[in-house]
This record gives C-alpha cells, sequence and structure tokens, in this order.
C-alpha cells in the first residue's frame, strides 16, 4: 500500500461549495480578505504534511445573463472572491513543501502574462506551483472580458491554443544554459539561447521571448477538472492531476481507467495522471460524537445556497424556486439527468428541490470516528484513487479537525505521508523536476532554436 | 520645513538603470528570483521609513521590432524579469506600513482582471497598494499581445478608458454599506448595494460587478511618470504621485508648476499631486570617501548598457555603435535634442556615444559625505520637490547605505520622518483613505446605484 496524496480545496471567498456555514460560530470564513487567515491554514496543513492548497476561482457571477443575483450576494455564494494568484507568494514565504495551486480561465488573462505570473511563483516559491486549467462557463465571466459565452467545445479548442502558447513560453523559449550570470565577462544571459516564439494561430499573435528565464518546474503542475466527453479528453492529454467527485469508488475507477485510456491513445502513460476525489469530512472520537458533530453543520446548511450553486432551481430571472417545489414543475434545460438521479436517491416520492440541496450538501461526506474515515478512505485508494481532494465545511476548523485528529491515524496505516521528500511539486509527485518528455508542452523544447551560427557561417 | 517623501525604486530584474553594476562584488541583484532577497530590502526600506518601495516593469524587450537583442540579454537589461505584482503579497506580510507601488501597463492585463488584483492586493496589505499607469512604449511588448504599438497619444486616450474601467469598478460597484456578514439574518452582503457597471466604450465592454468587495483605499493610490505634453495633461488629471528625473532643481520647478497648473485646470488642486524627483546616492563619511566610492562605481558602468537603453545609440537591427561613434554620424530619428543637450554638456568637443553613456549614468548622481547630501535635498525641496525616488546602484547596498547613512542625518534635519504614522498609504500620503471627491475616479461614486426600490415600488 502507498500514501495517499492530499489536497485542501479552498476558494479566496466567503462560501465556495458548503453553503450557509460561514454562519457557523466555529467559521472563520469571512476573514477571507485577511492574508494572516490564509496564512494559519497553510500552516496547519504544512504541519499534516498536505500535498497542496487548491484554490478555486471565477471570473464572474454564477446564474443566468441579466439575472438578478440577490441570493450569491446574501450567501456570500462566491462573491465577493479575491484573486487567488496574488496570495500566493505570502503563503510560499510562510511555507516550504507545501504545492501551491490555482485556477486561472483562459478567458480572464493574455497567456504571455499568464505564463510570465506562472514562472514568477514558480521562481518565488521554488517550484511548487500548480495551475488548474479552466475554460469558464459563466455568462457572467465572458461578459466580464467583452465576450460571449464561447460554445463549450470551442472553449476547449481556444484552451488548446491557449496551452501551446503557455508551454511554447515556459519550455521552448529559453534553454537551460541561457542564464551565465558571469561577472568576469560581463555576461548574464547568452542571446543565442533565449528565442522568441513567434506564436500565431487562431485567437493569439505572441512574439517572445519570455521574460522569465526558465522556472524549477518551467511548467507549472497541470490540473484539471472538467467532467465532459470533450473536458476528459483535454485531461487525458494534458492533466497531470485530475479532480473528480464520484459518487463512489465503482463510478471512480471507471473514470480513471476511461481517463487513463485516453491518455494512453494520446501517447502517455497512465501513472502520468494522478486522481484525487473530493471528500468532506466530519470526526469524533466515537461514530456518536461523529454525528452529533453532523448534526451540528446541518443546522447551518442553506437549502437555497445548493439550489443557487447547483443552478437547476434557478429561474430565467435570476431567482430561485422555492425549496419544496418538486423538480418535475421546473422549467430548466437538462435537469433530466439530475431528476433521474434524484429519483433513484429519494425512492418512493416526487423529488423536490429540498431534497436536491440535501443531497449535494452530502456529496463526498464521510462521517466516522478517524478509523471509520482510514477504511473508507482505503476503499477510495482500492478503486484506483491517488488522493482526497479534501473539501472543507468551514475554515480554519475543517482542517484542523483533519491534521488533528485524522491524519495520525491515516500515517499508522501508511495511508498519509509522515515526512514530505525534498524538491519541487513535481518532483514530490513524480519523481522529477520537468514534465516527461510524452506531454505535449516537451514537443516545444528546442523547437526554437535556430540553426546554431557554425552551420549558417558556413 | 516638512519632511521629504522617499521612494526606492527597483526592478523585478538584473539591470534596472545603472547598467554593469550587477558585475560589482558588493551587488546581489542577480539574486532577484529569490523572494527572501526582496524581503531583506524591504526590511531595511521599512528600518528607514521609507514611505514605499516602487517597482518598474516592460512588457517586452527594448529595441527595434525585429532587431538583434543580444545587448539586452547580455547585460541581464531587463530581461530577465519577473512579474512585480505577484511577489507584492510576500512583502506586505513581511512590513507593516511600508507602501507597495507596481507598474502594470494598459496593454498586459484586461482591466477587469486587473482591477481585481489591485483590490485582492488592497486587503492584502490593508491599503498600501499603489499602481503606477504606463502604456507601454515597446514595439516587442506590444507584439507580445498581438497587436502593434499604437501612436503615442492614441494610447493615451487607451489609458482614459482602462481608467475609466477600473474607477467604476472599485469606486462605483459596490457601496460602503454592501457587505453586512449578518449571521444571524443570513446575509453576508445587500445586493440592492453592489452594482453592474454595464461598460461599453471603444476598446472595453465590461459588465460587472467588481468581484471583491471594498478594499481600503478603492482606487490604489495613482503613480505616473510620463513627461511629453499629452501624458503630463494625463498625470494632471489622474496622478497623486508623479515622478522626475529634472537635469535641475530649477527644471524640476517649472515641471512641477506646470503640472499643477494643468491639475488645476481638470479640477483638482495644487496638493492633490506629489513630484518626486529621482536621484542616486553615493555616500561617505568624508567627502573624499564619497568620491572613492563612486570611483567604485565607475569601474563597472557598462557604456553599452548605457547606450542601448537609451536607444539612441542602437542601430535598426538591434545592434549597437561602438561607443566612440560620434553623435552626428549616427542615423536616428529624434536625437536632435539629446545632440543639443550633448553638446552642451561636452563643451568644446563632437559628442560621443560613450559621452552619452557617462551623462546618463551620472544624470541624477548624488556624491558626498550625508550632510552635503541632505544640503542637496535641500535644494530639492527649496524647488517644491515633495519627495525623492532614490535609484539604486546595486542591492541592497545602496539601500543599506542610504538607511544606515544618510536618513539618520536627514531625520535629524527634519527632512526625513522618525516614524510612520498609522494608516493606508493614502492616509500617509494624504490625510484620507480615499480619493477626494474632486478627483476624476470620484464620479462613478453612486454612478451605478439604480433608483431606490422605495421610488419605483412607488
Amino acid at each position: 500500500m502507498s500514501v495517499l496524496h492530499f489536497n485542501a480545496f479552498v476558494m479566496n471567498t466567503v462560501s465556495h461549495i458548503q453553503h450557509g456555514q460561514w454562519r457557523n460560530p466555529a467559521a472563520r470564513q469571512d476573514e477571507f480578505e485577511d492574508v494572516q487567515f490564509w496564512i494559519d491554514i497553510v500552516k496547519t496543513l504544512e504541519r499534516g504534511r498536505f500535498d497542496g492548497v487548491f484554490f478555486a476561482d471565477v471570473s464572474g457571477l454564477y446564474g443566468p445573463r441579466d439575472g438578478d443575483y440577490e441570493v450569491y450576494a446574501q450567501q456570500g455564494l462566491q462573491i465577493p472572491s479575491n484573486d487567488p494568484s496574488v496570495l500566493l507568494s505570502a503563503l510560499a514565504v510562510n511555507t516550504e513543501h507545501l504545492g501551491l495551486a490555482f485556477t486561472s480561465s483562459i478567458v480572464q488573462e493574455h497567456p504571455f502574462n499568464f505564463a510570465r505570473k506562472i514562472s514568477t511563483l514558480d521562481h518565488i516559491s521554488k517550484g511548487r506551483i500548480a495551475w488548474n486549467i479552466v475554460t469558464g462557463m459563466q455568462e457572467n465571466g465572458a461578459r466580464n472580458f467583452g465576450t460571449d459565452l464561447a460554445e463549450h467545445d470551442a472553449r476547449y479548442d481556444w484552451a488548446d491554443e491557449y496551452a501551446d502558447v503557455v508551454y511554447k513560453l515556459w519550455e521552448g523559449s529559453w534553454d537551460d544554459t541561457a542564464v551565465l550570470a558571469d561577472r568576469e565577462r560581463g555576461v548574464y544571459a547568452d542571446v543565442r539561447r533565449i528565442h522568441k516564439i513567434n506564436h500565431v494561430g487562431p485567437r493569439y499573435s505572441v512574439e517572445g521571448p519570455h521574460l522569465p528565464s526558465p522556472s524549477p518546474q518551467r511548467t507549472p503542475v497541470l490540473y484539471q477538472a472538467g467532467g465532459s466527453a470533450r473536458g476528459r479528453r483535454f485531461a487525458a492529454e494534458h492533466a497531470e492531476a485530475v479532480f473528480i467527485i464520484a459518487p463512489s469508488p465503482e463510478v471512480a475507477a471507471e473514470h480513471i481507467s476511461d481517463t487513463r485510456r485516453l491518455a494512453v491513445e494520446a501517447g502517455r502513460k497512465p501513472e502520468d495522471i494522478k486522481f484525487f476525489q473530493g471528500l468532506s469530512f466530519v470526526t469524533g472520537e466515537t461514530e456518536e460524537a461523529a454525528r452529533a458533530a453532523e448534526a451540528e453543520l446541518e443546522k447551518y446548511v442553506s437549502v437555497e445556497g445548493y439550489i443557487a450553486h447547483g443552478t437547476i432551481g434557478v429561474r430565467a430571472d435570476g431567482t430561485v424556486y422555492p425549496p419544496e417545489t418538486k423538480l418535475k414543475d421546473i422549467e430548466s434545460n437538462g435537469s433530466q439527468g439530475i431528476i433521474e438521479w434524484l429519483a433513484k436517491s429519494v425512492p418512493g416520492e416526487e423529488p423536490r428541490l429540498s431534497d436536491l440541496a440535501t443531497l449535494l450538501s452530502r456529496r463526498g461526506r464521510v462521517v466516522g470516528t478517524p478509523d471509520q474515515i482510514a477504511d473508507e478512505l482505503e476503499r477510495w485508494q482500492a478503486a484506483g484513487v491517488d488522493g482526497i481532494n479534501v473539501v472543507n465545511w468551514h475554515l480554519p476548523g475543517s482542517y484542523d479537525d483533519f491534521v488533528d485528529h485524522i491524519i495520525p491515524v491515516l500515517q499508522q496505516r501508511g495511508l498519509a505521508q509522515r515526512e514530505y521528500t525534498e524538491g519541487t511539486l513535481r518532483k514530490k509527485l513524480f519523481g522529477s523536476d520537468k514534465l516527461p518528455d510524452r506531454h505535449p508542452a516537451a514537443r516545444f523544447r528546442g523547437a526554437f532554436t535556430p540553426v546554431t551560427a557554425a552551420v549558417v557561417g558556413g
């Protein structure tokens, strides 16, 4: 048995996934604008030997275009939200090993600027940065950037070009030997080893060269979480860590083997991708104590928050149907699959929105003693899961609990690492600082090197 | 007599202004990729009660389009360079009072994303962020973002719209009272006080609302450094701190009174803008010791570096004319003013490129004992200068010297503050956290508030 990897899943906002919990007296996430709040959390995570902290993000409001957004404001549901990327250097200098991952959408930043930001952060953190590639799915998010939301598959074509541009900058623009820093000769860098990329594509023209020198990982560790067929193909081609929220280990196993098969078809190896299952945890010294803690959390569940986040119960004008509304009475496209899922989950009754909210709030929830939780994690590991994306109920309490009570038991069972290995995040996860040659980014290594001067000179 | 303000002028690169000095045995700026290098510097600056650290930046290479860039790589002349903005949170958590200013060009980032970044940093730093607005002037910088360099005045029109968008987001999108964080009622924020901006202009369409809640300063302190007529008008309308490099206190006085006059024409007050003169310092216990220290610095002056940065000695193919070239033999547009300046400065000879480099390396250089330097600063203050932008020779030595040897004398004379005042950067500089009502950003306060519900409801 090998250890599982652990990521903490958070967002630089009030209410990320478990809506209503900010009202819990134990919750401090309404302090998210204070950097010290985050520093305390990452120190806890590092004490617990977590592999990384992973910031979700958005580019705009949830809900329909031109819709009312009262429910999102009221719930603090991903608004207000702050830029996670500029928070990371403060966290980097307060940790030594923890991976620092954040989400950035192709809509929100030009790839030339984005690539530079990543390289700078990778230098600052000595190689601990990961990027969760997202294509954006919010109408308002697109309109904040002067565009309408592109059709789903077209967004992935856009993402393919975006990835090409940043790969060219990270992997191809500077040779490993470009920086000499030779004080005697007065040569800081050798221009023959710094290349323009001259990218011209459907959406971007980028001349280069990349402004930063090569950072420890060059390309950051690549995260992806798309569940659609096209998203899964993108993940199979590009991702090194895939985040799933499977309803059971069996479904996870299916997703994992399918994506690994696609990765092999794309010329990669099955072990080039690690799969993280999203789960949340409620624990106690006894099962009864854990159930009591769960009942305490249930008090703060906001049915309206889960409905609004799920979008299925949101009207075209942005308002939310009442919780008692039967799902069959909702005019909403694409809800058939969810209705079927609910029908299976709420047998003998016509499912209502409140049932959906309850199910969403319970999705991936594991309740029990640390030993019971360890048993459950073994089941996920047996299904092929490489790591757990630990969703929090409230901050910082959920990670305090996990680190103080659950991690020690996992360490005793050999399910969690006791010490960090040295080196970059990719080195810790895959044994190497750089992407393997079979990754699509690697084809740009050396791709912009001109014919050598010796040959040109004759 | 009042105190002068002090900014440290730096860049996240090897060779910013004083080229060749990275080869100086005392220089450590080739460690710029290491965050600890910067943390040490900002702690020194805060010990010396500096008002701020100010990061310059670029979006691409210097030199002509499609030109060779060997000299820039060789000199480390602003390449490699890293993103300053993502460095700031690490510096914020290692200081308490120091202002944190950085340059960001309108070409490099969409204003929606940029405004969010600034608000996040302003939250993190508790109101210590300043933004140096630049329009970008590099052909390569424009082509890294898929565009050709816009004509000079057109860039300022673009900057006007860019400023409007970010002002709308910072000042108009959220009312002061929008965040309630009311756990009892379960209301985090009041949607009636969070407004879409629906900006539509020649270049940008931005729906909003702004994602972050109001930060301590809302709009960051606004820096500007443009010297052209159009740039000066932009500064007069928008800037709170203007950075000049005048050849003498008399010229500074002229520039300052002209810009203040333009500011008054734009509806602002003369004291709404503080002027910082860029100077560098070489000191010693005696004048002889200072001259010896200067001679040591002179050893590392790179003539080629100053020529390449000045651009006047750069051929259309990007290569640099030899230092002994006479200026009259250079085919370069727009050099007439510089030739006249040199003719005045190098009397009786035909000026050569090496003369230009020498003059550039000596521009704004003040050499002497701390008392002599204090005398010189009094002359600048008498001309109306509010502060000094302290250019470094090498890092961290130039600021160690300034803080350890010059600041104490300035403090004794009442020319430098002994303690910080509390509060945000704007509060420290102007006595108020927010921009005054007469600033153009202020016109967006309340501009997006709909007719109140009471009125609508009848």
